[in-house]
């Protein structure tokens, strides 16, 4: 087993958490730099040496014990892969050439990002709606490091950051989405747009640079400065987040009502060819997971959601490769091992 | 019950014939015209109404009795496009303004369009390759009617017909052959040319006109002139169709060997589709069935072709109109009870 690997237990994240319909997951994320070293992206060789090594003298010091110390740039490939495929770590964070590493605890909820973009990034991570609990933990972590870094604060601006966008409190909540709806009624470009008013990022699947074509939108604030962590917090869990939610459950109810026909038409013909295809690339998989998931959370399907969200993750190629390691690298073997997984799982 | 669809028999041409993998059907037409009117085209309505009348008393006098007489222009259009769908009629035939005719053996075996673009045609149709009984069929109508009717017949060149191509001995052969895998090895093309040089027509499902997007062409011989009947035939049976058939056969083996996967993916996925749609256009239906059907043929679905074979009449508009006369005439009530009646068939 490898390092990654033996750390990453599928079933944690595969959960259901509140409002799992349309919420898949919440994430908070605190930005810090240590005081008296340059950014990362300024820094050289030694410097990040020596914000790892500072920083991991106090996370190991401070934070609750069981947090799993993995240096990416040690990391086998699919080992950074599988990472960026649980939401771990950015497609940055793990091609970067920095020395860099990430701790996280066994249920995946808790994970610090040393040398990313920042000296540290606190991530809080959990199923469904749950960011009153994220923040929490995020803060926790937050707390139990003040004593131990001298962090690069200004009186007036904030915490300081390697991006404008996030100094201040250097807070990004963040909402994985399952909008299937609002893209068969062609309303997400106007979302899209009105989250743009609301200063809200859309993102894809995989965070920034990653496409926006398939059903699952992450959406976070995009600024920080001038505001409290609390406003924001408050501002996305009460008034932005239960909007987009709104929209996506009215876009169904919409479709039940005038479309249920091709609805019901889309959602069975994912189940089936799920069910039936012997090869299945990546993105196609994760079209028609969208689609029964959907199916599932209407009642129009009797699949099991928690299933399929397990599914998403399994799916992805370096879980697939962890799961099967029999398989070769080549894109057939890698098409014909997931549809046979999948077709198994659903069977 | 309407005229048209009294006489028609689903159950006939949906049973399969010898080499049932690739030949779907077999067909032999003589043209003739009645001496001493003009062709139809150049014919005035009183005219027309004399060959009509005049031919109906041949083919009633001396041709075997059995044979129902159906004036298409009394016919309801969904009547006329049921004919079009059984390949009893063409296009051209159903949708003419001209009184006209079809004489038609309850085993739809045996057909005469009356005033189509020739005064007589004769058709012999059965399933698979049987294009020697079809010409025994054929000629058997045509030596009947010969001391009942005075053919416009030039002792140099032949019959004469209103189309140059079909002046001689006025016979057309033709075969509708089932050629999905050279579709998926992209030789159709190549195949294609070989047939213009051939001297062979080929066309789509519904002959002249209508589209080869699809896996089913209909082959038949372009010109007449210059040769025997006898000598068309044997060309068409014992060298033109056993090549086709031979490529269309590589083509599957080659799949088989070389891409078995994509292949199975593709035929599992159709079956699959088709029995979970809710909704069905007419040409996805084709085009899927047209998978089971190759899917069937090489052993990798447990499905039975002739069942397959029935369906791909059934769920053309007209036959799914008559097999489900509730349904709306709408786009979506029409895919509706197309999809509900295929899934309900292959469940």
């Amino acid at each position: 087993m490898s390092p990654a690997s033996s750390i990453i237990d599928v079933a944690a994240l595969a959960r259901l958490g509140p409002e799992p319909d349309v919420v898949i997951s919440s994430r908070v994320r605190l930005a810090r730099n240590v005081s008296g070293l340059p950014f990362v992206n300024r820094a050289t060789h030694a410097q990040r040496h020596e914000a790892l090594r500072l920083l991991r003298k106090a996370v190991e010091r401070s934070v609750a014990p069981g947090l799993a110390w993995l240096e990416l740039h040690g990391a086998a490939p699919r080992d950074r892969t599988l990472l960026v495929e649980r939401h771990l770590v950015s497609r940055h964070f793990a091609e970067s050439d920095a020395p860099r590493a990430l701790a996280v605890s066994p249920d995946e909820r808790t994970s610090l990002m040393v040398n990313e973009e920042d000296h540290l990034r606190i991530q809080a991570l959990q199923s469904g709606l749950a960011l009153d609990s994220c923040f929490a933990a995020a803060c926790g972590v937050d707390d139990a490091l003040a004593g131990a870094v001298d962090w690069a604060f200004h009186p007036r601006w904030g915490y300081l950051t390697a991006c404008p966008t996030n100094v201040g409190c250097g807070i990004r909540i963040s909402a994985m989405l399952h909008l299937p709806a609002l893209r068969m009624t062609r309303e997400i470009e106007r979302v899209q747009n009105a989250a743009k008013d609301l200063h809200l990022a859309v993102r894809g699947y995989y965070g920034e640079g990653s496409v926006t074509d398939a059903d699952f939108f992450q959406v976070s604030n995009q600024t920080t400065l001038g505001s409290t962590e609390e406003a924001l917090l408050a501002e996305f869990r009460d008034v932005v987040l239960p909007r987009l939610v709104a929209y996506e459950r009215e876009a169904r109810q919409q479709l039940l009502t005038r479309d249920r026909m091709m609805l019901e038409d889309r959602v069975h013909r994912a189940q089936a060819t799920l069910g039936a295809a012997r090869l299945l690339a990546h993105d196609e998989a994760m079209r028609l997971l969208s689609r029964v998931r959907l199916g599932a959370a209407l009642g129009l399907l009797p699949v099991d959601m928690a299933r399929v969200q397990r599914l998403m993750l399994e799916i992805q190629p370096a879980h697939l490769s962890l799961l099967r390691p029999d398989a070769g690298v080549g894109d057939d073997a890698e098409r014909s091992v997931r549809a046979d997984y999948v077709r198994q799982a659903l069977s």
